[in-house]
């Protein structure tokens, strides 16, 4: 088992819509195959226009109702965005987004949006965001990398947030170890693991909020494989925890 | 911001009661100032003793109930470990353990056991367990490192287990970056990360389940401070999800 490296990409310019993500972290170091690269999910919506401003959104009367005296453009936006509300108390709210993503304010962010006035939403489509990411990589560099398109969630039981993933390409975002046996010869039931999300924690690590430091490579894995960030999501009817 | 480096503490032996984590961890590499050394559960609880074995075990009504059929025993260590049973589906569990963390079995795992018939329980004080192995790191090498004891964690509304901190000593375990401003001059509300969760996610990465690799150096870092695992166990007047 060798050992992993965490590699900031530093040096990349603010993003706005139009942006080759792809060649900007291509051009700042050099990757190798079965590198991960990890970019938050705040530059590749940028990239993606994925902004609206708060000027001329009509809140509804939910979102009046939710904003609790708060701006209730912000929630109109979130409502917009959210396929359901799980729970609220004015004016938070944790919505399940239409990716099935169980998250604050569905994903919608004023925190590092590029002015004020304006909220950064999701991407549509994040594994496909991550697919044209490792796309651009593949043609650019000839490397075989894995992408994950990354976003910050708070957690049910435990406080703080970590950097979990909303898309991935390139990977097996779960690794699945059931019916293979432990060094005593137990065989490890439900031990699924969670790589991408655990990708993402890492490589939040040396991204950090403050740095500007919004991709890393995480270096020294083999997940290369297929899959969804929607493996992620937790069917309702397996969620023993709710 | 340096790159992040995930070291695998290689060729440590099976761990028995007794054995000193410290210095065997101290023996294997070159530890150095700020490094955090994560450490699995596992390993710290056999160390410490925290086994049960199910012969002997006298399975109370609850703990039948909670079977559903399967092996009462283990319902009822689970039961001698839980603060309280928060959902149930026979054989299933979710449990609040006396630490306050809200997890699949109150913690207690027959997987990677010594042997069959046995269970391993969290440790009693996961902080103190810690804080001895650190001490013990310090008394050997001189150097200041941090230590974290992790565990495999189920989420809710996500697939997978990701490891987390259940103990930490010489970190801080939250990165509070509350009331600081982002590059967009907005104020960054709520980003309180928890490092120590991230911490152990990276190096469950080259811990794996299998391969035998119970520990591994974090390096690369600058979270040394003071703090509690307890600080990552969300109050349920606070938990917005539930």
């Amino acid at each position: 088992m060798p050992e992993l490296r965490v590699i900031p990409v530093e040096g990349l310019p603010e993003i706005a819509k139009g942006d080759d993500l792809g060649e900007l972290i291509s051009q700042k170091l050099e990757l190798v195959d079965a590198d991960v690269v990890v970019v938050s999910q705040k530059v590749v919506s940028k990239a993606e226009g994925r902004i609206v401003r708060l000027e001329g959104v009509e809140p509804s009367a939910r979102a009046i109702e939710l904003a609790g005296g708060h701006d209730a453009r912000h929630l109109e936006v979130i409502l917009r965005e959210a396929a359901r509300i799980v729970r609220s108390r004015p004016p938070l709210v944790i919505a399940e987004t239409r990716h099935g993503f169980v998250c604050a304010s569905a994903g919608v962010d004023a925190s590092n949006a590029p002015e004020a006035g304006t909220l950064v939403l999701l991407p549509v489509d994040p594994d496909k965001s991550a697919t044209v990411i490792r796309g651009r990589i593949g043609q650019l560099t000839g490397c075989d990398v894995g992408v994950v398109v990354s976003d910050s969630f708070g957690r049910p039981f435990r406080t703080g947030i970590v950097d979990v993933a909303i898309g991935v390409a390139g990977i097996a975002p779960l690794a699945d170890w059931r019916g293979q046996v432990d060094s005593a010869g137990h065989e490890l039931r439900s031990t699924v693991i969670a790589v991408a999300d655990e990708i993402a924690s890492a490589a939040e690590l040396v991204m950090g909020k403050l740095a500007g430091v919004p991709a890393a490579v995480v270096r020294g894995l083999e997940v290369r494989g297929r899959g969804s960030a929607r493996e992620l999501v937790m069917p309702p009817e397996r969620n023993l925890f709710i």
